[in-house]
């Protein structure tokens, strides 16, 4: 109970608050509050270990949105909502009305009548999930205006195009655990490197995340691809932009091999080539069925050719000490396991598999925190009276 | 707070209960009844503004189905659930075995063991929906009668055939507050139109609910529509009776033109002949798929001779003042903005989109109201009890 | 009251707790593990009854897995869970990443962190559901043990190819009640027999689960089927075992009548023949469309020969004073009710209509027991704070 004690401390210190501010992007924050979302978290988790009830509310929704398909995001969201005490409601655009020419604006304030937080997913289109998240927000911001809602719900970002909060926050915090402290981050290698995968058209967000957001804490940051697989050029450059004001580093290579030299952490995802999403997200818009066949073909056989980045334990041997951190968003490729040749071969997974999942334990939370720090503007007061009030989670 | 005593005051004086009464169509309901859901409903809209929780059930769910799609309404029916503390299942026709040939007696019981409310969504074959609610509910008088059930739920209609009383509640309440107060709406006209639109098969339970119920509050109804695009006449019936009992007037034209003249309120929405549902229900029945895509080419055909039915500044011009209140149960079909020519132009709708919104803000009260007044017998005693408890909604 | 402390002090009288373990088959358990759920399942039921709330989650998961179509079970565990203050999230494969060639083992964890219950429907492929089930259990102990999870989610087996133990618990509760008590079940003869169905690849799980639980109650039971609709070897072991250590007996007979010859209970209900289910297990397996089809045909025409295996008035005659006891799981297939000609004759399942819905009314209070031991070591203790606290179910 010490522990939580202390940890509210640490939060008061952080003199800040996210109050009615949506979660969209980590490079919309400030230093404290990433870390005032990271300890609330952390306070949430060890509550939970110690059977303490963190109910907040007595009925609301959280009403979650997904364009794209899910295991671990949208059961992170349904723990952290109802650990909060708000019900999910999915807004299952196949169930509504929306294909009937609904806007967004209207949608947005007809889902929120008594909603406490929107989450959502919109990963597909490039150019799209973040606009759309914008555009929600800005409906609610006229709803509420206008005195047609009377609370304005927080939007929680599930994964756009250019970012996946909820997941380089979790990962954040299981770097921090690993490594003991923030503090002990700095200077910290971490490889992010695209992998060959037997699949194409996977988001850029994850490593958009991790670049943009370890930039921030002092680590020197290899982002590594083959030719042509570059990201979105404006997160890039967030990134380098990170590194120079945060006392880290941060650079392109194009080998698997090189990026892994002394890495304290690596990061091997499959994505598609930015521009491969920019055409793909053209043909889905117009319905080009063919053109989007050409285009996989296409790509699978450019991906062929780099069958080679996969994360073997030959070149974890590479690695700081050939012991350095293996993470995962999950569900990985695994070369024999879940596809012929993938990311990662099965004995080097194997051996990190426990810790990928203990990462992904990280998300509900994190999640949790994110609802938390938008509906409350006191936090340090919020935590201490849930630890007052002695209400548990399972009863007797 | 003052307010919401004064209001359970007025709920008290009404003398009146709907304890164990299905909420199926407003013309079973005398006028106190009618005013105690609407009563109750503001004091959960004022509770729910001040913070105060009105969960009334420790466990418990409500049961939707619907067997069409639904925004709107299905939120607002997990919106009222959950204020109320009961969880919402969906009844999902195509996840459950009822294409095994099971009973609708049977199933009736299977989905109610624990269950305080059914709410059900069956407007897509005329002389159905309202016959299949009925069933339902004589499924569930005797199961309960024998033993069945320990409790029986109560059921409320969230749109059928005949009657959608959910939105014209909804839109009573708005009237209301817009006007003042119920004395206030006596003489006032409002224009029940058909529109364009460029799809058919609409039900026509809005239209029919609409004109039912506000000939009862003393209003002067104009209902309009090109020749051929006729009600179900057994409710056209209601809404003449209702005029000649409740002192106000009750109209049919052939003009929207003639119906906005000097109208309080318009209320401009497309809807599909009686007679074409009733063609329409029996190809359904009989999954005769061509005949369908010919009725379907035959209706937008002659749809398409009426494209000038649409609420746009000029017609607003003859309203009172030019300055009617537009309704609408939304989605609406605007001109340009969701569709090349629909309903209402888009400088009309903008103007009252924001009055639309609030419109549709009483549902998810009135569903609650609908619900509780159900499940409870002395409601003036269950609101000054809420009051009494100081539960906050959102704690601390 | 006083029956409820009575029935907590026989489940004092069991010393026996279901604490930390799952409930995947009937056969695992002893008689006094399976007399604690019946016993608990009916307090909780009695608990219901005098408007006792029995939450004792202030916030935690139950999830369900469905690989099949279900109602009764579906919204039986949705009632069981949310008696007990947990909120039901659905895993809905499709809308997963599962297709991704993630393993269960991952998903096992990843739908775990907040969970206390996993319900699992896994019974369309012989040999792979309860082989399924104990995956998901081996994978949820990995993970608790290596610190993924912070506490072990319970199994309860929701029907598999093996057992069906919700169902069959809560008929033996509805025998129970029907005779008045376990000792009264002794001697008694319960007819398990193929019916004649319009359809084919029905689970064996429900016939299973009966042989091998009644004959454990000392009941004579007499398993019936035309030739070659044979159930798993295994099981039929099982029965036959039970029967011999617990004074009751076992037969398997090849006729309706035969069976239905002095017996006071009857089961009447359609099944696939065992070596059917494993090639049609097969064909799924491989995708082999054409094969399947040819299969099907087969089968129908094989069962077609066997339409005189129907429950009627003439055949209920040979039973104890003509006054047998019938039993159903639901839906039946119902002569000219459900279908043409089916398992049972309409008149027969008329006169006990009523009471198959009774006995379909105990599962929600089985599932809801299976769910409570699982998770509280002392049943007794917990069951008393309950009475204890007089907290209200539906308040004030």
């Amino acid at each position: 109970m010490d522990n939580i004690r202390q940890l509210i401390q640490q939060i008061e210190s952080l003199k800040t608050s996210l109050h009615q501010k949506d979660f969209l992007l980590t490079w919309e924050k400030n230093r404290n509050e990433l870390e005032l979302v990271l300890h609330v978290a952390e306070t949430l988790r060890l509550m939970y270990e110690k059977n303490i009830s963190t109910r907040c509310f007595d009925s609301g929704l959280a009403v979650s949105q997904f364009r794209d398909n899910s295991t671990r995001t949208r059961f992170s969201f349904a723990f952290a909502a109802n650990l909060l005490g708000l019900e999910v409601q999915d807004m299952d655009e196949e169930k509504s009305q929306i294909s009937h020419g609904e806007t967004v604006r209207e949608t947005a304030n007809m889902i929120s009548f008594m909603t406490e937080i929107i989450g959502i997913r919109d990963d597909i289109f490039l150019g799209a999930g973040h606009t759309y998240m914008k555009e929600v927000a800005d409906s609610l911001d006229d709803g509420y205006q206008h005195g047609v809602l009377q609370q304005r719900p927080g939007i929680v970002n599930l994964q756009c195009d250019m970012d996946h909060p909820t997941q380089s926050m979790a990962d954040l915090l299981h770097l921090k655990n690993t490594f003991g402290s923030f503090e002990n981050l700095k200077g910290k290698k971490i490889a992010m490197t695209w992998a060959y995968s037997p699949s194409y058209g996977k988001p850029l967000s994850v490593p958009q995340g991790i670049i943009s957001l370890m930039t921030r804490f002092g680590m020197d940051v290899s982002l590594a691809y083959p030719e042509g697989y570059g990201l979105i050029p404006e997160v890039v450059d967030i990134a380098q932009n990170n590194a120079n004001t945060h006392g880290g580093s941060f650079e392109i290579v194009n080998s698997m091999e090189e990026a892994f030299k002394d890495a304290d952490i690596v990061y091997p995802k499959s994505w598609a080539p930015f521009h491969v999403m920019e055409k793909r997200t053209q043909l889905l818009q117009h319905g080009e069925k063919e053109g989007l066949k050409s285009l996989e073909k296409e790509c699978l056989v450019n991906n062929a050719r780099f069958k080679n980045w996969e994360c073997d334990a030959e070149k974890m041997k590479q690695t700081k000490r050939g012991e350095a951190l293996y993470m995962h968003c999950l569900p990985a490729d695994i070369t024999g396991v879940s596809c012929a040749q993938g990311e990662v071969s099965a004995d080097v997974f194997e051996k990190y598999r426990i810790a990928t999942y203990k990462e992904a334990g990280y998300k509900p939370y994190v999640i949790a925190a994110m609802m938390l720090t938008n509906r409350f503007h006191d936090m340090p007061d919020l935590l201490n009276k849930i630890m007052d009030r002695k209400r548990e989670r399972i009863m007797f």
